[in-house]
């Protein structure tokens, strides 16, 4: 009963630009919202506390295949994943809310797999679910997790704040989840072709656990605070450290400059980016679901990272607004585009 | 790459005996977690401040029917039956997340629809959409909304809480939504059938309003606040009246006695009813999606309501624990049995 004369196709607009072109309309009246739409998550000022709060959608097909994740390991990523933009503000999560639709071809022991691997991240991290809904649906699974944080007032981190200088620092190492994917992607064609053939992903365990059971940074939050480090800025990396870039110099009004031999990767990765006959570092800038810190800070706290394993200090923060550079091993220099991972357009 | 040999259909369980198998695996951890899982909404406690959180997931097909639904109503109603769980827990809304997850086959303008519809219910209720996610799915719409509320400690109402000799109050009128549907899907057959014929629902605009557009009883919390009555137990009608006396009666401990004279019907409601050879009773206490407030209170609060329009007494709760009577208007009574709308079941 309700039509459309004019239809313009979502994939024109992609995931950023719709939530961009939807946001405008939403301007915030409620007196305890104290950050709104975009950055990884809100904040909500309740007396002299304020809470993290983030919201996010997996859908099959979409965002994971069945064929090769298990259902426990999908229930822990789908938290992770969440707790991830928690930490992103420089929060520590404390509670989530899980609902889940799933069409009949699930048994209870498939929902228990996922409810499995969603008390492993709940235990893993201490936090509680309190709260969700369960559905049938008329294909595929559906799983939406809401995650809920505290964060103090005077270190909540978010993507706008870095400054001309400010040093641009990783937490761990990217580009694995990408390339556990692709080995995951090429199994799965070996299989449907190979019925008989059974994958030998152990020398591929780091990348394809990157991918398959990525943890939420936790550790790196509560690094920051021994080392008494606030970020001037900080996102997570779920689409890619290049796309992530864009975010953080839009929102901040800088550019930043990164240099390729200071980009922390993990020898599978780089192993697995040949064999692909990928460039390892331009794979590792646009891989996503790394689930990794990337934050700027002032460059007085440097002494107190240089030496740090978890973290890699891999460009910094300039006044070119608008322009991202990677500084190559061979001195050239090039722009870093946001390719990221466009769930409206891909059609995997 | 994961089996199960033991299989055990879901339909067999349903949807409150799976969300009370998977509860019982998470233990309350978070030392700011003050209610879990298990009623309207989960409480967390900041400080001296309690907030309410509460999620729904909406699935196309399942939950609701293009066909009849306007993306707009839809929208306003993702949003509405939400906040209705705040409301249940005495709260008042302050934010909200969306996340949406939609086929190819949807347009920009539909999205804006969508959205138009969160945007005038976000505008009613004084709310702000803080958050969310869009995603493509494979096939058809999925909307999950989380609602967070402010609640006064000492006005939190849980399920637990009502006293045999309790007054048993419902707010407005219920079976509107339940009948609403009933018209919607018979027009939609003789549509199917008759494509030239064009249904007039306006003879039945308020059930059909019921339907599409619900309110969350966001007056009625300010009333009570008002009147000075913090009821001893609360739950919103999204199942059923009759699946929500079981709710309330299974967590305070007592029984419920409801007189059948009571029963607040609008006139469409009970016309409608007698249409479809229904027992217009008896389909009110079973439809759901009314979004009404139903609770118990002291009785010593009687006087204050019992010339209000905007309530009912329609029983009592009883020291009989399990018993769930209804009290005819010929003098019989008969059990009242939980059927409420078990989506697990169904195959609209």
């Amino acid at each position: 009963m309700f039509e459309n004369s004019d239809r313009t196709e979502l994939a024109a607009l992609g995931e950023f630009g719709l939530i961009d072109h939807l946001a405008h309309h939403f301007p915030s009246k409620s007196g305890s919202t104290f950050l709104g739409i975009g950055d990884d998550a809100a904040i909500i000022k309740l007396g002299t506390k304020h809470l993290a709060i983030s919201t996010d959608m997996m859908v099959e097909g979409v965002h994971f295949d069945l064929t090769y994740t298990p259902l426990k390991h999908l229930g822990y990523k789908a938290v992770t994943s969440n707790l991830s933009d928690i930490c992103a503000m420089n929060g520590i999560p404390t509670q989530i809310t899980v609902s889940v639709a799933f069409s009949n071809r699930f048994s209870l022991e498939a929902i228990e797999e996922l409810y499995e691997g969603i008390r492993l991240a709940c235990e893993k991290y201490e936090i509680d679910l309190i709260g969700g809904d369960t559905s049938t649906s008329r294909s595929g699974l559906v799983i939406s997790v809401t995650a809920v944080g505290e964060v103090s007032p005077k270190k909540i981190t978010k993507r706008s704040g870095a400054k001309p200088g400010d040093l641009l620092v990783l937490s761990g190492d990217i580009g694995g989840a990408y390339m556990g994917l692709q080995i995951l992607e090429r199994e799965k064609r070996v299989f449907l072709e190979h019925k008989q053939m059974q994958p030998d992903l152990e020398p591929y365990d780091y990348i394809v656990g990157r991918q398959l059971k990525p943890e939420a940074r936790l550790d790196i939050v509560k690094i920051l605070e021994e080392l008494d480090i606030v970020p001037t800025s900080m996102m997570d990396v779920s689409d890619g450290v290049a796309s992530e870039l864009h975010h953080l110099g839009k929102a901040s009004g800088v550019g930043f400059e990164v240099y390729e031999e200071k980009i922390p990767l993990d020898q599978q990765t780089l192993d697995t980016a040949l064999t692909f006959n990928l460039n390892p570092s331009i794979a590792a800038l646009n891989g996503g679901e790394d689930y990794e810190l990337l934050f700027t800070m002032d460059q007085k706290h440097y002494d107190k990272l240089k030496n740090h394993l978890d973290f890699s200090v891999i460009g910094h923060a300039t006044e070119s607004v608008g322009k991202y550079l990677l500084n190559t091993r061979a001195g050239n220099s090039f722009d870093i585009k946001a390719q990221g991972w466009n769930h409206l357009t891909e059609n995997k």
